[in-house]
């Protein structure tokens, strides 16, 4: 036996950006943390590290956090433990504050008018500036997750009461935001007043439900009412759904990037199917930048959608040439002896009977630092691809985002480093090709307004005083 | 909080026929153990419900075994504890004797030779008859798995070698198997005279290996070179690779079901591209039952390559109206509260933007119980399809199959209780068709022999000793 | 099989009062974890519901906190995740803020001049009138620990250096504690000036240690230097110890249940061995109420040293009647058939040849509720005892403690109910006597100040302002 | 943080000799698995390996093995999945097949007549010759244990019953065995002809239990009907107990060492207190070799009564100058920083109170590699100690046990290399003393016949036919 310890695999060396966080909340039925927790694992895709729910039964309120996924952070007793009509529920990929338990969320605090939770899917750009003002006024910290800011400005309110507290805190800060808030006996849901971050309002049999994507309704048997709109608060208490706005109305800047990635291709978000916008992505593509091949083939699973529009506007045929593994966990024993591409082969597999001797057009979403990419263009390659020509539906990722992704810095994002020519050379395809700016936006287009797309253009539409500071 | 416990739902009600098992062989590379982990992660998909490994040092043999998947039941200490260049191992769904630890596999056992383990992807059809045998002359048994059966033989044997132990046991056996044994000092493979289950063998750094798919051979980095003959053992020691045939040659009766459904779609099976065979299935559906609809959709991902198919043969637009959740697992609390088809949208999820108000064309490889296809029926109208109609592309199941296998009884077989007209009017579509026998044969069809269709026909290869006796 | 599920067994039944908490410190040592880790474990006796340490690298914190046994919740790698040559740690039974694991300390916190984190053996008599003043000021909080009140008092304090912030948060509490806290270079012990609470300094191989009892210093390689004194705060920092008095000297009011119970025998308490004290309890009840009989046999291990002491004193022979069980967890799977006194009968066994046929004196510390007692007794009679003299080595609980001693209710305390004639026929043996008050006082004197004993009086040395409001 | 990984240390590097097993049978109550748990629990300091339990609910045989403590495991789930009126159970420390869960007891197995399992608690002499010839036959082996051989004799007996096939294999078998058998519907408890090892029968409740010692019958609330005796049979069914002799009578020689050692203090063994007997060891033991000196301390728990029996002898007062810990786990963090006695210290603490400035005697029930009492003695000597003088209540060992007892080869047995002045010198204690062979004999004596005291003397009651042929 080798004496070398075998080598844990981290599957996170995949190279999709990560969005921070998903979130639920849930009012009314009789066990409403076994909705949150169903809800929560429909919104799985939006965060892996940690997962927490927080209910009330009316009087107080419970809580239970943890790391990992949905089915692994919750048992069937553990979420016994969680009583009451009313819960929130969070899940999260990391944060800008780092990982760790103490950063999972909801976050829970007693206060002086009782107990509240708080679950938030963004990121907020000025954390650091208001986390300074409120520990020179002796506040303390249990993590360094911004959302703590959010809860502390809540406790300092004068307000009489939470929604009153929860607009005093709301104006003090900046950035994206989509929270879900629980009271002992209110569920509040808010968006941020560009609208960066979606959030859903949905009906339940006796009851309603707050969610990041529309993907989590069916599994409630709920149905969807609306979206909650930028810069509302929608309140949820045994009085009804009221809503109010607590910042006026600026032009929307959605995030594009939930369309290009990070969405459930079932959902529908920002009002617009995103299995509808992918597949427009991939056709306008097939428009701005054709091929000469023999068959069109997504990255499984997030090309997908854009493949199939690419090959019904291209005409060229369709196939599985790459399989997704359906085992794929968090860590995986990799063999001391070298085994080529190692990480890559775990997920995905060519198939030989698609790729050999053809001329082979591969779809992916998006590229960040191109190592994946480079290996499955050998992957292709070595089952006898005769040519591969790389298509990404959007454009060059530049810089990095600050509102609720996680973006590596601008040092590893390779088209901040390279011109287009440049990666082709380093991916070793024969033709590579990003959609353009134009293309993505009139693709994604809808009627309630503008996006945010900083990540590809470096317009960030929300001030970063923060990052300006440092 | 409800009084009433969450309940757990098991993925297994889902309603494929399973897969007895996978097996691999590693011979050579001094951490033999890793190899045959990484091998049978690949074959995961032929077995979920127990993964064992056993490893020879030279001198002893060495084993652990475990139920769940195999990156649960092995560690990278557990894999420490298994040194040595030689090993086989194995996943398993269920067999013959039932579940339970003490049926995990391999087998091993210490005999007047030394030591010995087997694993087995099959089922024997005399195994009962055979224990009756073996027991009133004494033998022990500690399970009810028929792969002790052959050990008995194997230790029982007066022959003076493991190879000629082995082929004294092989010529008492019937029904089908494919074989890795392990010895101190070898690794042999083997497969039944009629070659019903799969059986390769590839090359890798510094040795061999043996697997049931070629989808192991890439993750090894190991190159394909055969497959192992039906009737044949192949010995892999210190002198290399030697063959020897232990029955004479009969007429191939290849397990087509491997085709249709349980081998992995990057592999090559019987000397065919399964992704290959899977889409001329749908090519040939598409011939024998063309629907008048707007878009091709396929049950995810069993039926993928035969809705590329299908759509292809129709010039019916492709689209994936169906979405695959990734985070399946095993059990999941289902909350009291009642959701429709709670266990199908854990599972999968409709995708609006395909269904909605279009007459859709479901592609699924096969029918056995026809519960999940109601659900799906059900969701796809949920999601707004003006019409559905399923296309099977294998013909109605009809018989039990005792060649390794996990069917449900006959009368849990729907197509061996109802005529395709009414299982539609169960199921509730507009149409149903199911590929004809002689459909699947030519699309299957290779140079190397026939197939054992027996689940469609009833027209058993081999005989069914234990099975008349009772 | 019966339908009824079996019953799990808690040990927490038995009627010792218990102790709410243990404390280290340890400055210098290259892994500070470890070593607190080891002290922790020395001092498991003192809680076993919860365990944390915290620990610095100079920089930054570092913590980790569970449920269970010092063993159960810190693990090799978890310990290696805790790095830094300062630390300090926790194991807590109970306390004033109930269970759960947001009550585990140490509290560690973030706040304007930087991190902190304090453990926390005692109780303050005023937490929940602070709590209510900081909320009103817009303070949150995480659990209901008292120990939290004291880092919020801490992180508002204007003082401009931890000890600064310390000595105001320490003047503005009321109650019983001795604290360890630790900031990024810093490790601070502090008594409260009545020094309810024992705390002892040691000198480890390359820096310093605190601990509740002398007890841990052995198991690090550490000497004994001295108790810190009540009302001093010891700061250990890289220019060496350094003390200062924060609050003026007023007289010892030591917890003389130290003696009685808590501590471990081989421990230094307030000056005098824990051994030699209870050895004197037992000597001097043998005065105070003789018995005629034949053996004297302690409940061990409480009783063993009064035993000792009582079998001297009186002259009668010493034997082990009762073995306890090295087995005993905290919980047990209880068969569904009664089995009578099962939960003593775990811990307990009688040794027949000590026993049968002779008048039997048995020594226990202390009476809280009488269960256990009277299931010993019945068990002495079952193994042939001819007569059972009950002496315990301290006088009736009569009062609830409320200086960090978790105690039943009044109404729970047989002698706060029963007089000792009516207590004895309760229990059904032939005699029953405590130790007087002024014997107990007597045998534990020594020569640094007076003691507490309110749960045997009622004088409370210090304010109830929480418990009087309500 | 250092860079060294943390250690763990393993609590049977202490030196006492250790059982092989203990063993159980339960007949007749409605959930015998329970009481066969509350059994084994209190079994549990004959092996604390493995543990394992079969139930039988009248038609077959169900079981659970795992390693570790009896609490570990076994759950109430676990427990409710081993349904039935009959039980045996197996507790273990190592055996001659060396350990690993293949080796865990009670070892089943389906033969041509039904089902069986079988704990053993004791060793074969000729198990590996049996097993050779068992082997060229053809029989297969699962592990190493000699319990596997009876198995396998049973199922090839030409007997109709399971009691003839047990006769059939009892006959053949030498060396020391108290077995529980266990079939469909039947408890059988057997004792091999000289009695070497211990097994009693109780009543309880609804039907009999057997035991290794009798401690574990008032957990049970059975009582103490008999001994089986040497070269009995004890067949308990619907018919009641029954007996049979299968060989014919021959002088007893029960192992001596369950008196020194194994057995429980609150057991009574071959007819005597446990107690009693080791009190009067210690009180021979200071008459054969008295010293001059101040306090008598016993190494807890196995030297105490060997202590109280020498103080009272001697007449110098007992003190517990040694305390063990509660808290003593199988493995704990060792910090890399060397503490001095690490091990030791875990288990032990001095007493200063009781030590410091006196002449010592110590009691330790016997010696084998010297490590620990060497430890001990400095640890005793750090507390002030002026003078120790080590007693030991049984003879120096000089020879290896091969009838169920794990000693070490004679290479590590210190009393086998060493005379009594060379071992005092290496242990460096101011006097040492062992008991007298005859002074153990006559302190131990009893009715029913003579000891095995081989470990002692070298006389082997009972051929050694392996260990002659190596």
């Amino acid at each position: 036996m080798s004496a070398r310890p075998p080598v844990a695999w981290d599957e996170r060396s995949d190279e999709h950006l990560r969005d921070a966080c998903g979130v639920v909340g849930i009012f009314g039925p009789p066990e409403a943390a076994n909705l949150a927790y169903l809800g929560l694992h429909a919104l799985q895709h939006r965060g892996q590290e940690s997962a927490g729910i927080a209910t009330s039964d009316g009087t107080r309120l419970h809580h239970h956090r943890g790391e990992g996924l949905v089915t692994d952070v919750f048992s069937a007793p553990l979420l016994g433990r969680l009583p009451g009509p009313y819960a929130i529920g969070h899940v999260r990929y990391s944060t800008a504050g780092g990982s760790g338990l103490q950063n999972a969320q909801p976050i829970t605090a007693r206060y002086g008018g009782g107990m509240v939770a708080v679950a938030h899917n963004g990121n907020l750009t000025n954390a650091a500036m208001l986390r300074r003002r409120l520990e020179a006024e002796g506040s303390i910290f249990q993590g360094t997750t911004d959302t703590e800011v959010i809860v502390h400005l809540f406790a300092r309110s004068r307000a009489s009461t939470p929604e009153g507290r929860l607009m005093d805190a709301l104006r003090q800060i900046e950035g994206a935001w989509s929270l879900t808030v629980l009271t002992e006996d209110k569920v509040i849901g808010v968006r941020d007043p560009l609208g960066v971050r979606p959030l859903v309002l949905g009906r339940l049999a006796g009851g309603h439900v707050l969610a990041s994507e529309t993907c989590a309704l069916p599994l409630l048997d709920a149905t969807f009412e609306r979206e909650v709109e930028p810069g509302e608060m929608v309140v949820i208490d045994a009085g009804g759904v009221t809503s109010r706005r607590y910042l006026p109305e600026t032009p929307r800047r959605a995030c594009v990037f939930e369309h290009v990635y990070f969405a459930r291709p079932d959902s529908t978000v920002f009002g617009r199917s995103v299995y509808g916008v992918r597949r427009a992505l991939g056709q306008r593509l097939a428009q701005e930048a054709p091929a000469s091949a023999d068959v069109v083939i997504p990255v499984p699973d997030s090309g997908l959608a854009a493949a199939i529009g690419f090959a019904e506007a291209s005409g060229i045929p369709y196939g599985m040439g790459l399989v997704r593994s359906h085992y794929v966990g968090r860590t995986f024993i990799e063999p001391t002896q070298a085994i080529r591409h190692f990480g890559v082969k775990l997920k995905l597999a060519p198939v030989e009977e698609v790729i050999a001797g053809r001329r082979v057009v591969v779809l992916d979403d998006s590229l960040v630092r191109g190592t994946t990419s480079r290996k499955i263009i050998n992957m292709l390659r070595g089952a006898g691809a005769r040519e591969v020509h790389l298509r990404i539906s959007s454009p060059p990722i530049t810089h990095p985002c600050f509102y609720g992704i996680d973006t590596p810095s601008r040092a590893e994002l390779v088209a901040a480093q390279y011109g287009v020519e440049e990666i082709r050379a380093m991916l070793g395809c024969e033709s590579l090709a990003f959609l353009s700016e134009a293309g993505l936006l009139e693709a994604a287009r809808d009627s309630a307004g503008g996006f945010c797309d900083a990540c590809f253009t470096g317009r960030y539409p929300i001030p970063l005083t923060d990052a300006l500071e440092t």
